[in-house]
């Protein structure tokens, strides 16, 4: 073909991390087949949903096949049933969103990479290490990005004081973080909202595993001043709610939002997903609808509970061990220091040979990682606490 | 802020179609509260969903809920399941596709507009009237736009002789055509393959429509021999099963699409969906694979057959009258030439005050729509009786 296509896409990096993780994984099984292998490397929730949210989604299932109650095409930015039952939840946070500003979508991983659509050629500052997909999608533009290190010495939350040069970016912040469970608290994040004001950047602000927070932390960017003039927020009910495979996410475009040239980002949001996408499912709707209902606040939280249950059981052998970790509270993930000075690859091999234990070789998220690993409490009660026995002898 | 955004966006003209009608059709309601509106202008779907289809979902809902059956993140391209099925749906229309080459996603909608984002900077080729979010996705990327001219001479099926200069572009096709219901037969698409082989160009066809298809006409592009080394298919169960709530669709790539620089499209699409997309619900996907099975073609095939019925009315008391008018077979679109030279709007005032029905005025789907007028078949079989009836005087 004669056709040009976006070669910005030459420019990203084939990751072969989860494909060399299973390759090793499948090797080690099959030399050694008696083993038990317990899996921590899992980013995906394993919980069942709420029976409240099984009982909605069912349901409207049942409306949809009926003349009287069947509906057609979604609104494109989410139903207002949903949409006020978001607001509702940020009220609760103290943060007051209007309707209009919320946009209810398939999940927070399609609105972080088609949210680069509306933007322009910008210069994007990336926490490293980090959730892939912020610089995938803007490498896919062929967006300038700056990455800013997380280190043992800032706790994996760096800061403003960090940036080279001082000008306006597109800021990535994922708070708490995946994948080292660093969550910043209220003055950091007034920080880094105050430099945002003051450079005239934008935040795109990814609060996907703020129902993890148990510290008195910001659940919401729009708790800190100033947030609605220059920041987005998307949000998911993957981790809260266990919808990874439901798929149901949204995210807040603040009218104060407006560009250099005068352009409101919530309209060209709107334009943006009017003219590329048709909503999210109704039965999907109303599944989520339920997960913010008082009961199904109450399953959904049952769930994160387990799940902490389990990363501070992890948390509570690596502080025996003096080990330094971020994560593990505020977060389903634990970030560790690979002990001895190991190589994050060595130390895979090491847990897996003699612990039998499968974790995330930390440079799989940036270089920053180079040295760390990333266990996850998303493994069942029983087989977290047997990793942990391991754990404790092989540490 | 100092933030840049997608300047393309001004290029993109606001649309004041719907609003404009719903204008007009408030302020004769509010005029004449005893007339009775009958509405031909939907776009949407109206029958609820075939009863097998709403068991998988429900039961699929139910799976989710329970620990054994729970199920996480999709894969990004679709379960096999699903693959399966749409596969073995193309075997039925002698093509063969195979499952590395379909691509399950939320809808046609987002997989039309997304689809840009592997493209470079190329020459368009866009049908005049058609579904407007080809021309808008192009217009957000800034790329170049060529129209084709639909006309009464050609039948609304502009073909590749009409192109001025001969050279590559990306293609859109919609067959059965939106709005005009024209559907290309087999020797018309083999000269766009031809054409497409010969510059080195890429069809994107689009086959929402194909179910409602009752002539030998091909139901996809591969049907055409060398359509597989030239050509994506996008289609979508929101017409042939009533998903346009449900939200369901897929996009084929076949493997034989290499661009300029020997990039393979098909690698390009799933590093798009699986770094900018995490794939479509569970019970989605499994109310898909119902559609297809054998019951739930025969109940979404009298779903069509029941708008197929209310679309030969329409076009019956045309084809008594003399007038003019594309579709009423194969499409639930009937698009008609309006009577006595009238524009699109003064036809529209004129079906609304005298004979109280509302359409859609051609114009609204580009320039060439001008002084044409679309009615559709999505309303109630005795609502379009009745339709038949005040056009039959009117005109």
């Amino acid at each position: 073909m004669n056709i040009k296509t976006n070669s910005n896409f030459h420019n990203i990096k084939e990751t072969y991390l989860f494909s060399e993780i299973a390759s090793r994984v499948r090797k080690y099984s099959a030399e050694n087949p008696e083993k038990t292998l317990i899996r921590l490397g899992i980013g995906d929730v394993t919980l069942p949903l709420a029976s409240v949210v099984v009982s909605a989604m069912s349901d409207a299932a049942q409306e949809m096949g009926r003349g009287d109650t069947f509906r057609g095409y979604p609104p494109e930015a989410g139903y207002e049933f949903l949409r006020q039952a978001i607001a509702d939840h940020y009220r609760d946070n103290n943060a007051e969103i209007k309707l209009s500003e919320i946009f209810v979508s398939d999940g927070a991983k399609s609105d972080l990479g088609n949210f680069v659509d509306i933007l322009g050629a910008n210069n994007v500052l990336i926490p490293d290490p980090v959730y892939p997909v912020y610089v995938d999608s803007n490498l896919m533009n062929g967006n300038n990005i700056t990455l800013i290190k997380g280190s043992r010495e800032n706790g994996f939350l760096p800061m403003p004081d960090a940036i080279g040069e001082k000008k306006a970016y597109v800021i990535y912040l994922c708070s708490p973080n995946n994948p080292t469970g660093a969550a910043y608290n209220g003055e950091q994040l007034a920080a880094w909202v105050n430099y945002t004001l003051e450079t005239g950047s934008l935040i795109i602000y990814d609060s996907a595993y703020e129902a993890f927070i148990t510290d008195e932390l910001p659940h919401t960017i729009y708790e800190i001043e100033g947030a609605d003039k220059c920041a987005v927020e998307i949000c998911s009910f993957s981790k809260f709610a266990g919808f990874t495979g439901v798929r149901c996410g949204w995210t807040v475009v603040p009218e104060g939002l407006v560009s250099d040239d005068g352009t409101s980002l919530n309209k060209m949001w709107f334009r943006r997903q009017s003219t590329k996408f048709n909503g999210v499912s109704y039965p999907v709707q109303r599944a989520a609808e339920a997960a913010l209902s008082k009961a199904g606040m109450h399953q959904c939280l049952a769930n994160i509970d387990y799940y902490r249950r389990n990363a501070a059981m992890i948390a509570d052998v690596l502080d025996r061990k003096g080990i330094f970790y971020t994560g593990g509270k505020n977060s389903p993930y634990i970030w560790l220091l690979c002990p001895d000075n190991m190589g994050s690859w060595e130390f895979f091999d090491k847990l897996l040979n003699e612990a039998q234990i499968v974790g995330t070789p930390g440079e799989g998220f940036g270089k920053a990682g180079e040295g760390y690993f990333r266990l996850t409490a998303f493994g069942t009660a029983e087989n977290t606490a047997e990793a942990c026995r391991r754990l404790e002898s092989l540490l």
